[in-house]
């Protein structure tokens, strides 16, 4: 069965390639490691080119909907950001680019930034027109966990608001290069003590700069389990970012989609404050996305 | 002249070793960048031995006295940990190491420790040594910026409490490795941007989650200053450890040693508070505690 069209999710290090049929069903997913950071302006029509080497066919044009930091500045060409409140921007604001290949036909959807406070999001956008697209009713939160997770405020079918955190990579860099390094398992789950510390930060922020390095103390005075440490860590960062998103999640709906792990996490902490939580599979979501940004592309 | 001893602060990255005359004074220092972190246990006397080489001589053994990470699991040798409440370790409760050669005689003194909230020190105790010994009968707080903070409750001669903050290891880690990189300048001060920030994070630590990202956010936006980027992240992050410190400061007297910058601007932030605070040389404390424990090796 041949593709009808290309959806693409490229982001800072990662490049994902779906080969779809009209109605939206994936054929087949082509994953790789040449994300956004690694390429210069002029490599991105090779990597695609090369990644669908199998599947192009002379003299057939294949619509390609991308998402994500592949139109920063920095990217293959800059796309837009559209401002809140908005609907996810659509193909209609995506940027066309040119290709030399006439195999591709190739569009950057758009970003969404919002002025006051001062965020942008790429990439994401496209995940909450996914869950938009699941459930057109849907008036909630969007909650998005990852490197940096958003938290978007949906109602009447736009983006009123939305804010970023730095949970993933605050995680990543403290667990990884910091003393803590020494400390932290590489995986593994202590639920209880992911509980706890959430609690702790949420009820006390301030107290998370002191509470880290005590798991690196604790570690030295009284053989701290490395895994009890993690998701210590794991708590007091999602905490403090629980703390300060309140007036988001506060008697809301809240819709999650990320990674299993983490995505579950955030939900067991949402869950414990008595906020209605749904996990939704972030790869069907970003399809979903991309997939209505398609269909539009099909209406022009 | 010819030192009468040798003076060693012994760090994870650094090694400072100083001259010294009986009474105190300093000859020469000598600086390398052999700091524990990429040491064996059997390369630092050889270390040590060959930063001396042009002051050694046959037949005389020059005391000498280490504090810092060279007394760690992972150092020279391991030294103790003294639990609080105590008077800062003395001679009397330093490891004292066998060396090879007979030239030098290898005391490091111990850290200290807390259990609960738990907590090490290792280094800082030496310096609070030499703030007391300026000041003997100093009852207040000293704080020890750089990149593990500390506050360190002092009465009645004895260190009553303390509590680290990993927030200079953060500021590092943000500026330098996440994507804050892109926005934050490598050196500058706004004191304007830093001041508001502290407020900011003091009034209500948990925002601090998400007003990282807003500075990468008003980079991309508006421009936002790389200087004023970096005075932001830095008063956010010692906002936040102050309104965690705050049982520390509130109502007392603070005695800062740290690098000049960083200790200026904790000063800053704590006389907006109406904290009476003076700044000490680190340098000068650090000789001042290792001379104390000098002397009463001397008194043995």
């Amino acid at each position: 069965m041949k593709p009808d069209w290309i959806a693409v999710d490229w982001g800072t290090t990662h490049l994902r390639i779906w080969l779809m049929t009209a109605d939206g069903q994936a054929l087949q997913r082509i994953d790789s490691n040449k994300g956004m950071a690694g390429l210069r302006p002029d490599h991105f029509e090779p990597v695609l080119i090369d990644a669908l080497r199998d599947h192009l066919e002379p003299g057939v044009t294949l619509p390609v909907v991308i998402c994500g930091m592949a139109g920063s500045r920095q990217g293959w060409a800059e796309a837009r950001y559209v401002s809140v409140p908005c609907k996810p921007p659509g193909i209609d604001q995506a940027t066309h680019v040119p290709t030399r290949d006439a195999r591709i036909d190739v569009h950057i959807l758009p970003g969404i930034k919002q002025d006051k406070p001062a965020d942008v999001m790429r990439g994401e956008e496209t995940q909450i027109a996914g869950v938009m697209q699941i459930d057109p009713d849907f008036d909630g939160i969007v909650c998005l966990p990852g490197t940096h997770c958003k938290w978007a405020h949906i109602s009447a079918g736009e983006v009123v608001s939305f804010r970023t955190f730095l949970t993933g990579e605050m995680f990543g860099l403290l667990s990884e290069q910091s003393v803590l390094r020494h400390s932290v398992a590489d995986d593994g789950w202590d639920g209880d003590a992911f509980t706890d510390a959430l609690d702790q930060a949420m009820s006390r922020p301030a107290a998370v700069a002191a509470e880290l390095f005590s798991l690196r103390a604790e570690a030295l005075l009284t053989d701290l389990d490395p895994v009890t440490a993690r998701s210590r860590l794991s708590g007091l960062l999602i905490g403090l970012e629980l703390a300060a998103a309140k007036p988001y999640w506060l008697g809301q709906d809240v819709r999650i989609a990320g990674a299993a792990k983490i995505a579950t996490a955030y939900a067991d902490a949402l869950s414990a404050q008595a906020v209605p939580v749904t996990i939704l599979d972030a790869e069907t979501v970003t399809l979903a996305g991309l997939t209505a940004a398609y269909k539009t592309l099909q209406d022009a």
